[in-house]
């Protein structure tokens, strides 16, 4: 694959299917070439500790730590601590491992240092030997609020405590319209080399839209020059992983590739769609905004030829 | 041995010595006869969570947790976290074991909560299976600070971090003066009945001048009618464990049982002091004031014996 070393790609990013595209990113491009910008509408305290799922899953991702067994936390992970967690009465819903952790731990002492969330990313990114630049969507708190049937649910609330079980009725960002985005966010925005923006196959509503919804985004992506180019994460009307599909029947959208696609609406240049759902390239309204190829990382050469795919695709595109 | 159903006993107990004299104390006394006041003077925050090491070792020596190896901390300890924490650049002198972490957790989250120190440790005993009553001195924060050749240190700074290597030269107990004594504290020097406090063989610089040092505490415990008798920590010149022989030389005191009676001064009604110091009766004021025993509880059944000796010379004295 031949992408010119001046051209730039931000990559927009939630969790464990994000990560895997962004861990493919970054063995195509060079640090200076990528941006890997990380929904933090999940994040949460926990005993007084800061938690950030999507941004702990990229970095264990792209540091090859994470737990592939579980698919989700760190390698090599004891449970000591929750285990006696709950023999002291604690809430053991949210599963801390004890490696894991260290890094809620390390981000509450560096903002006790009074450092960022860029900042306390960029240290430990540094000390996880990731070379590549990790940013949180914003430095400011947003927290996803999910509308069920039984009232509304704290993300982690309804994502881990309740398993995704009530119905969703819709999503609020609490606190994005204040939320300034991060400085690198901003930066990757507006940098005059930028190439392609690519919107990973994360779960639209509650890793995407929250970066959506922070002041002056969704405009700034549609202006700009690169081409805004989505991953489906829906493959034969279903998720790869995670609550997507069952949140896309409850809002009543169309459990499809093409329903993700109208979901983004005008916002997107380009589509990318497993090959599974070729059938389907009809029904769209413009075949050239489309790219068929096989979306489901099951292995790191995977995580690459899709990189490598959106990539491609992009330079078609712009 | 015969103590009185009716008579209670209050204990003001820092760390490890204290620690196995209040196990003592409660194989021989019933939960209702019994109060164990402990330090929180050389509590602090660390990484967000509220450690209180002095309570701690407490609970643990009378729920049969404590580390009996390491002579701090649990038993079955592991360091998953901490080894990580170091990875990760974070601060590793104070030894976070995974379980340990866990009663931290569940303090933040008790804190959060609204609870007081008090109730927390009331929950965090219950949940350990001890039943005597185990309660902070005060519900507020004080802080031991230590002046030193080396500038002024907080407590864990000195004693962990610096492995009190710093020569010590003097004390002051930031917060003291606010801080009210804890509910159960108050009512234990109020009850009627009381017949016997005891000053465990802790640190008296650092693990009880700082309950002294709580708004009236010196005063009530002169008036009280019940005998105040300490024992000594110090014996044959040497601490059975941490820094009070090395503070006592620091400070200029007598290295002896003696100069541990003298820092208590009006204070007590009497000491006990070990047999091995017997040759040191005739320098004290008043022999009558003194019961020599061996104090140095080897054994579950050393500690029990001590709490016997120390209820039987209460008896003499009440």
């Amino acid at each position: 694959m031949s992408w010119p070393a001046d051209n730039k790609v931000l990559a927009l990013c939630g969790g464990v299917g994000g990560a895997k595209l962004a861990l493919g990113l970054t063995r195509v491009l060079s640090p200076d070439q990528l941006t890997i910008v990380v929904n933090t509408g999940d994040d949460f305290e926990h005993f007084g500790l800061p938690v950030c799922p999507d941004l702990d899953t990229v970095t264990y991702t792209l540091s090859g730590l994470s737990n592939t067994e579980l698919g989700w936390g760190r390698q090599d992970e004891s449970w000591h601590c929750l285990e006696t967690l709950e023999q002291l009465g604690g809430e053991t819903w949210f599963r801390l491992g004890d490696r894991d952790l260290a890094i809620h731990l390390t981000r509450r002492a560096l903002f006790d240092q009074g450092k960022s969330l860029s900042e306390a990313t960029t240290a430990i990114c540094a000390h996880l030997g990731i070379s590549h630049p990790v940013v949180p969507m914003s430095d400011a708190a947003t927290r996803t609020i999910v509308d069920t049937d039984q009232g509304e649910l704290s993300f982690q609330h309804y994502f881990v405590r309740e398993q995704c079980q009530p119905a969703v009725r819709g999503f609020r960002f609490e606190g994005a319209e204040a939320a300034s985005p991060s400085t690198e966010f901003n930066k990757a925005l507006e940098d005059p080399q930028m190439a392609a923006i690519l919107i990973c196959p994360s779960n639209p509503f509650v890793s995407v839209d929250p970066m959506l919804a922070l002041p002056g985004i969704r405009d700034r992506l549609i202006r700009n020059s690169a081409p805004v180019i989505a991953v489906s994460p829906i493959v034969a009307s279903q998720a790869i992983k995670g609550p997507t599909a069952k949140m896309m029947n409850e809002l009543g959208l169309d459990l499809s590739a093409l329903g993700v696609f109208r979901h983004y609406g005008e916002l997107l240049d380009g589509f990318v769609m497993d090959e599974q759902d070729r059938e389907l390239v009809s029904d769209f309204p413009d075949p050239k905004q489309l790219h068929c190829c096989n979306t489901v990382m099951q292995s790191l050469q995977g995580r690459i030829e899709l990189a490598q795919q959106c990539l491609q695709f992009a330079s078609r595109l712009g």
